[in-house]
């Protein structure tokens, strides 16, 4: 077999002869049933090595193109469709999408925009948001960095992948108030802090990886993991966070590739882990050497500290990748976050944002560094945080009064109560009931890997509602589930309106 | 052994029974080698099937708690780690990262990063971008915009996941200008066109899949494909796009999940697939039932003719996904593109940008959508489209006035002329040479999926710079490779120069 090898191109010698051969089978010069010589003789005659050969051979096999028979040698392959004989004019079938699918896709759920959009509708009083009062967004502000810098070609042109540099200087900034300190170059702008669960789970897991978990945990990082095939190991928590006894025997029974948590304001329980807690959790991470990702979207809504201290900031060796967003305490609408990670994690974060958004819009990220660099931040934060703790308050009271059996630990900060219902109330029949009534809510059981085991609990949010609505909103919550506990699940309920998740 | 069963509960009767038992292990109850009871037994026990039983066991084995030994039957495993034996200080490792990371995430390039770092930097002309000329970038409509309709709590807040209703009424009057009849609601917006290669690769690839694409072809859809592990097969072209001839082999020996195409004024080569092309390749793909996903960022920069028909607009059958933005005829900073798919396909990208980045900045949704219905979009298309036609000619004349050996085809459209070198200049001493020069472009490798197969070709943008910085670049280049030609390649160049990929 003749070939031309050329030692100087920056092509491998094994693929110039792979690429020679696969030329001739699909000309047709090499028929099916064709047998290659065999690697020893091609090598010598070319005056390459055998390994060269058989890298070449491996190649062609993997295209499908050759095949090693025994006995008989590498033997070109059949094609299975001939093409130069087209059958003649065919009905064409309708496309079946499913079977293309990636097997993983399954797995995914809509809850997520099922709530969004129960929540979009006006009349509907939403419990179930994840978002601050947009009453009280800093339109002001913005509108006045609007007049004094108007739109120039900068805020239309790219922006860095990883994010426009003033604005990761205002976060490094924004970082020293919650005690870590970082250089702007350690920080990387992502489109919502989210992105950076989704760019974890793709840089670290696929099928057949372990992850572990929280439980109950924020919906879309469980979505996120479900989406590479990973198993997602759930961790119970107490009054002080994830429990670190069962944490250990999970590490060493799963060889996870990463420990997600939310240590701040936890999503949905409230729960903030204690500064012991988040200490034994680093020194188990170092000893398993499992990395850390830290969530942090709700650390600065505190109503009785300061930001509590991040992981990130106890961790002397690298091993916590630190996410945060504007989401919570802002507004969600820019979709900007970003993250804190040791250099080879950030590297690979950096290729996945080429792929996928290449930059977080560049607009928006020169906005919000004006907003951060005129110090209005602080004073935003000072300014909501009071009216959210009333809020917090109220819905506290209004439970606590009038509905005995809705059990909930009473949060020192973000947006939610976790509670948990009487036994006897279904939790379908109760979100029909609400529904009938405009009130939405999230239920319990999509905070959980196991979605069945949040059945008894629900999410409440107090933040996005004006308070004479939270109000009118819990009321109709308490009184459903009074009636349903008093019926004790035994008598129907309409269930003609349509389930929220 | 003794387990609670209901039947009504939402979970079902297999995990309840494996969540008992998983609680008795975990516990200590059932220690390491006990003998779970036979699945026969347990099953009359309980008066469930035998087929739950198993089930449940099965779900015991997948956690790792219990092991099926020949002569003995399902037996508990031992825990590797006491969980109350924690070892003496241990000095704290340095985190390994790279055994973490998936494996996929090894094929991935910095070839994206690299060259938008060059092209920022000031000094260098850059025939490397893919981007318009910043100086035409329709500011004064957009500072109009925002000062007529200043932010609002609207325009920070989340909307919805398929994008800003409005927006989506204007880019399907936009579509109509492209001869695509579409309602609203059959497009979603994406965070750039790239975001739905991304969303396609995601939905469709994993590793052992394959996938088809011109060759060469855009190269970020190379890397989003080789992110999920699966094969890509290029396909050459000739002066009317794709070959059909290679392609239907192709097809028929690896199966495709898709074929991916840029059909207008392609991304490296110019090259605008004929009709006759276009619908001999929607055949094609009604006869193997194989989808395309077909990008169209350049349809608009039509220099002879209007935007040619895209593909989707001779599907009868729902095959075709579309992609656009207004990333190359508008600006790319605000990350706006869209999709035109099949519902199916439509629901399975919903459920990736929630886990993603949940949506697109609503207020850049809102501004474009202004900006598009105040019907300045037409307008702008008829100030830059002349401009650039003369830039392309500019660059075409001077090429081959200067260098006969450089040969490249004269595009009807689009930002590139791709060129072949002569054999005899290698590719990274003509980038170094250029470099030093400050002068970048794009070497035609990264368009390859096997990267050796561009190593004569090069992709040059006459877009973005000004008409005299293009000219002088080029003068540049041109003459590097008037030298490295004459040189033959056998003397040395220095190589103190970073290679741009």
């Amino acid at each position: 077999m003749n070939l031309t090898i050329n030692r100087e191109a920056a092509t491998p010698v094994y693929l110039q002869i792979a690429s020679q051969i696969k030329g001739q089978i699909l000309s047709g010069n090499l028929p099916a049933g064709f047998i290659l010589p065999p690697e020893r003789k091609l090598a010598e005659f070319n005056k390459i090595s055998r390994t060269t050969v058989n890298k070449a051979y491996e190649e062609l096999k993997a295209l499908g193109l050759v095949d090693a028979q025994t006995g008989r040698g590498t033997v070109v392959t059949e094609q299975k469709v001939p093409v130069s004989a087209p059958k003649k004019q065919q009905p064409v079938l309708p496309m079946s999408w499913y079977p293309l699918f990636d097997k993983r896709m399954a797995s995914l759920n809509d809850a997520v925009s099922e709530i969004m959009y129960m929540g979009n509708q006006n009349r509907v009083i939403s419990l179930a948001a994840g978002i601050g009062d947009p009453d009280l967004y800093p339109i002001a502000d913005f509108q006045r960095i609007q007049r004094e810098q108007p739109i120039t070609s900068t805020h239309l042109n790219f922006s860095p992948v990883e994010g426009y540099y003033p604005l990761r200087e205002s976060i490094s900034q924004l970082m020293e108030s919650r005690n870590l300190a970082v250089t702007a170059k350690e920080i990387m702008i992502l489109s919502g802090s989210m992105q950076g669960i989704d760019f974890a789970a793709r840089a670290f897991l696929s099928a057949g990886d372990a992850v572990i978990v929280e439980e109950p945990t924020f919906l879309q990082a469980i979505e996120c993991f479900r989406a590479t095939g990973a198993k997602i190991i759930g961790i119970p928590m107490d009054q002080e966070g994830m429990r670190l006894d069962v944490l250990e025997a999970q590490i060493s029974r799963y060889k996870p590739k990463f420990i997600y948590t939310i240590p701040n304001f936890h999503n949905p329980t409230g729960i903030t882990m204690s500064m012991a807690r988040r200490k034994a959790l680093l020194k188990l991470a170092y000893r398993f050497q499992v990395p850390i990702l830290e969530d942090d979207p709700y650390g600065d809504i505190a109503f009785d500290q300061e930001h509590p201290l991040p992981i990130k900031a106890l961790d002397a060796y690298g091993y916590v990748i630190y996410l945060s967003t504007l989401s919570k305490a802002l507004f969600p609408g820019l979709r900007i976050g970003w993250t804190i990670a040791p250099e080879p994690v950030m590297k690979k974060f950096l290729l996945l944002k080429q792929i996928t958004d290449l930059h977080v819009n560049t607009d928006s990220q020169i906005l919000v560094d004006r907003y951060l660099r005129d110090g209005c931040y602080g004073g935003h934060l000072m300014k909501i945080l009071p009216l959210y703790r009333k809020k917090r308050d109220a819905a506290a009271e209004l439970l606590r009064q009038e509905q005995s059996s809705i059990h909930f630990d009473f949060p020192a900060g973000g947006f939610y109560l976790w509670c948990r219902l009487p036994y006897s109330v279904p939790q379908k029949k109760l979100l029909a009931l609400c529904g009938e009534q405009g009130v939405i809510y999230t239920p319990g059981n999509v905070f959980y890997p196991q979605e069945s085991d949040g059945e008894h609990w629900v999410r409440l949010n107090y933040t996005y509602e004006r308070i004479d609505r939270l109000r009118q909103g819990l009321m109709v919550f308490i009184k459903s589930v009074k009636k349903l506990s008093e019926w004790n699940g035994t008598r129907g309920v309409s269930t003609g309106a349509r389930p929220i998740v």
